[in-house]
């Protein structure tokens, strides 16, 4: 039995996940509470957010002198640095943790929530990717469920309500293909950052959109399906639908198809992680745009180009192989993107680097929290040493 | 708990969804058990299928002397008539009916086995749009589950499952739009016999097959959804959809949209009947064609035209109308298309005569068995009167 209103710990607030969950506490004042919150350099909005919301501890990790100066003087009561992230993720008054930063920073204070016996309502993906065994060990040994909130998997979660996990025979993650999914081959050479971040159908931060483009992001995602949803790799396929409107699908054993779809929006899959296992009734609001299935007049699907986009590949090879490999991956990728947005290496040599990389990389077995976040900083070392080489 | 065998009574075993209940129980022999069988004419399969499924109990609902004395012959243990039916349908032994004769045959014994606590996998259309009312009555003052056996009903069942009934915003039954779905207006008067038995997508009977040109067939499964998922008829729509690969949709309140999917196939549906809560595994059998969807390559969607298609309109009229209209539309539907069917009325005086028949009929509420079945009889008298205004 639910009780209202639920508690949330919010990690992350300013960003695009952060305040779209914002609106939904907003639009659902009697179901949700907000109980703690963090962010990292966007003070003044991290300012307003606690004016709005009233939550009992603020936490600012701020990553510049800056910024951290202007948290002091708007935020005097708000906690900084790490301290600050894990007081607010394992908040005694949180029944749940929106886990909405992004990069590294969000394990630490996941596995602490988890440990603290929170629901977790998780949209960081190197969470999953890099520490999917810790995460879901931990999480079945307190027995507390996590939620993902992404559309994809949000899609994949909803397919399965009322199904037995044994009944699956396949999880079909669809991907838009991004931007270059018909250029020709001997183009991708000569693909500009510009390029790379016209995304067709999602608008998202730079490095996301890198991902997106190179597919690496719908790699990350087969990693997490795997511990998501405890199904071997060789059950997991992507299909390529460049509409975004179904958002992903999962074949049954007996031959049925379950599939998700509405117009690309966050809300729904935070709505879900929210209210499970009830839904929120925002007919007729502004939230959700209606889909208009005359208006989207046609969906298509097509198979994965597979030596188009080697980063998936790389990623998914990083996943089987397992250890540290996942974390080497997302280490060498957040490096290599970094490179190519400012201009020092091309598109096609990010995929270089990471396999550059992930050859040199000496996995370790059921790593613990360290070692995947040596592992990820050991990957970056080693891009900044090879990158000239494919600059 | 279900234990096994599951035990059923199988009525109409002869026929399209009877035959492949069989296959069925024929692929699963260990979970599935036959325990009483009907037909009607089809004397010589049924005596195969009591050799092959040695039933208990047999019953031919002979409908000419000819198949009677067949029966006689090649059955001798069989019941005949009326109190076969009931007996077969209410087998102390059987734990599910699996009611798939075609027209009102099966509604009294449909009762009979609610009545006995059977549950009921339910795959005749006049049932639910006749008795609706009675028949789901009856299921929840016993507490026995019915489950759809069609395409669009199971796929709406299917996307409910882990879902409350208070969230749905909005069912969408797809159609394929049969064969007249792109005809000019002004070409329909002229329709074929041999044209409107052409449907795009489904092979099927004749009467079936015409009421999918006409769309008779949509808007009987509009009443039907208003009677299985207990939802108003403003909650529910169609959308055209030509790849019957979508067999339907719910819109939940949140915005999330669920869907079916598989290549035609009824045998998904029987499964989804038979096994529920579990699902059967059949994959790499060769009862499910797997869907490729590159294959499939694309999906198209599109309002219903409804000026073309005015027997759905009628239908969902009858529906929303309730009493005995929906008997009087059956009724109508089924000797206006038998007309047609020998070439003595046109493809657009089906509707015509249909209206006519519902602008006459004197409804009665809430009506008993006998009133619905009158009702029905009396629209075909009135059909017979007045057809050669339309001829």
């Amino acid at each position: 039995m639910t009780t209202f209103p639920k508690r949330i710990a919010l990690l992350g607030s300013t960003g695009s996940i952060g305040r779209q969950t914002l609106d939904v506490v907003r639009k659902f004042p009697e179901q949700f509470q907000i109980v703690s919150i963090a962010a990292r350099s966007n003070v003044e909005l991290l300012a307003q957010q606690v004016q709005e919301f009233r939550p009992e501890l603020v936490a600012c990790y701020a990553d510049t002198p800056e910024s951290e100066e202007k948290a002091r003087l708007l935020l005097p009561d708000a906690l900084l640095g790490d301290q600050g992230l894990l007081a607010v993720a394992t908040h005694v008054d949180a029944d749940i943790l929106v886990a909405a930063t992004s990069g590294l920073v969000g394990l630490k204070p996941t596995l602490a929530a988890i440990g603290a016996g929170k629901a977790i309502a998780l949209a960081n993906k190197e969470t999953l990717v890099m520490a999917g065994h810790l995460v879901t060990q931990a999480a079945q040994r307190v027995g507390v469920p996590i939620f993902p909130i992404d559309s994809e998997h949000s899609a994949i979660w909803q397919c399965l309500r009322g199904e037995e996990n044994k009944n699956i025979h396949r999880l079909l993650i669809t991907a838009s293909g991004g931007p270059f999914r018909k250029t020709p081959l001997d183009e991708l050479k000569d693909v500009t950052v510009s390029q790379a971040l016209a995304h067709p159908t999602w608008h998202m931060g730079p490095k996301i959109t890198i991902d997106s483009a190179t597919l690496m992001n719908k790699g990350l995602e087969v990693i997490e399906s795997r511990w998501l949803f405890q199904v071997p790799y060789e059950s997991i396929d992507v299909v390529v639908h460049p509409e975004s409107i179904v958002h992903s699908m999962v074949e049954m054993v007996d031959g049925s198809i379950k599939m998700q779809a509405s117009l690309p929006s966050m809300h729904i899959p935070i709505m879900n992680a929210l209210s499970y296992p009830d839904r929120l009734d925002v007919s007729g609001s502004h939230l959700i745009r209606e889909l208009r299935w005359s208006e989207v007049a046609s969906l298509h699907f097509e198979d994965l180009d597979l030596p188009r986009f080697p980063c998936f590949r790389l990623a998914v090879e990083a996943g089987k192989r397992g250890g540290t490999y996942p974390c080497a991956l997302v280490g060498a990728d957040e490096e290599a993107v970094d490179l190519f947005l400012h201009g020092h290496i091309s598109y096609l040599a990010i995929a270089e680097l990471i396999e550059a990389v992930l050859e040199r990389h000496q996995s370790v077995d059921q790593p613990d929290v360290a070692a995947t976040l040596d592992a990820c900083a050991s990957a970056r070392r080693t891009v900044r040493e090879l990158w000239k080489k494919y600059a």
